[in-house]
């Protein structure tokens, strides 16, 4: 997968190649590039922005700059800009449905805005508006990096171990259950003691069982948008009546 | 305000030295601190994870050198250990609002979880559960750095612009208007008129419709839960019926 990002903080990115993502970079599995569209400005004092029209506080990215590193982007992959998305309040909400969509693109490119805000028309070039929530960044940087994250970890190749995307939280529509690593009793808090007795059956059930337990008292509306296997209705039962 | 993060990739927290964020560091507004908590294992090793109890995919991080790190960060803090957030995708969502209210704390301090997950007894350490949305990361690192952007801005003198925090999406219960700057034609595509002739009244009128508008088209469960005035009722009904 190729991926762009525009942004006037390369640097910013440097986090995404450490870890799991810079090994997938290493890997090949990802071409990951940062255009500064610094670069691209026309005016004496490389500006990229501007005060805004009708008055107000703060300023606005230009379009000028992003416009054209944009054609630089579509020139440097054959014409193609890729599925172009911009990270804004108003977007669509970023989750996990949102990310496999994402996974299937092989282009992807992020325009990063920063400061107040950005010139309406940039929205001429994306074809995706997406939100990470309900609240507000100093820059795009950050939120294009999370949405970056959460994407590449449904591509082929990138967990260390294949199992580990499908396990998570959210795959089958329950957050995960407590889990437990060595020592079994630490500093007095114990293990619960079925995790460490190797009755897979009985781990199975526990483990299940904990999960509905976790989703019904901390999100139950993520229970709400799913079906259940009668093994899960009853264990269910169990949560709310006894 | 003093920010410690518990983390085992303290160069991934470079991003948030730049900007507005590393602005208010220099300034002092805020002191940072990244704690490795790989600094405190107890194995030759330095190993922070271990397998599963139970069986299954993946390691988890283990109990002890998070403890001991935050031993050592409340021994750095005059035995206070500051209200000590877990970012994990069953704790409750963040928002604008739980922005606001973090930014009421003289001392946050995040767990940074990295690879599958950690062992549920680090449970006890911890203040409060965030998450960001219904997506899993490779880490904890890049969501702490997004809940650590979004509430820094609400501390006074962060902001190079006073106003700005408050005229932010959300702050009104609304998206943001779309916004214009300079020129008013670029490549054939124009400014509003009416924010390029300076009728205040106007503008503001426009302003506060195109708001409204936007919020109606994309988000209308914002408005659900938002009390109006008279001026925006018909505002409202003039985008709902005409």
């Amino acid at each position: 997968m190729k991926i762009d990002v525009l942004s006037i903080f390369p640097e910013m990115f440097d986090p995404l190649r450490q870890s799991m993502i810079g090994k997938a970079i290493e890997k090949g599995i990802i071409d990951f590039k940062v255009t500064d569209f610094r670069d691209f400005t026309t005016n004496k004092q490389k500006h990229v922005d501007d005060v805004v029209y009708g008055g107000g506080a703060g300023m606005l990215l230009m379009p000028q700059p992003i416009f054209d590193a944009m054609t630089h982007v579509q020139a440097e992959n054959n014409g193609d800009k890729g599925h172009v998305i911009l990270v804004d309040p108003a977007g669509r909400k970023f989750d996990h449905k949102v990310a496999k969509e994402l996974a299937g693109f092989d282009h992807l490119t992020f325009i990063a805005g920063h400061y107040e805000g950005y010139d309406n028309r940039i929205r001429h070039l994306v074809d995706d508006e997406i939100s990470l929530g309900d609240y507000v960044l100093t820059g795009g940087e950050l939120a294009s990096m999370v949405i970056i994250d959460a994407t590449v970890r449904f591509l082929g190749n990138v967990l260390g171990n294949a199992e580990s995307a499908e396990d998570d939280s959210f795959q089958n529509g329950l957050l995960e259950e407590p889990q437990y690593t060595r020592p079994a009793d630490f500093r007095g808090m114990k293990v619960p003691e079925v995790l460490t007795n190797g009755d897979h059956e009985k781990i199975r059930k526990w483990r299940l069982q904990a999960s509905l337990r976790r989703t019904y008292a901390r999100r139950p509306d993520l229970l709400e948008k799913r079906s259940f296997t009668k093994e899960e209705l009853d264990l269910l039962d169990d949560i709310k009546y006894k």
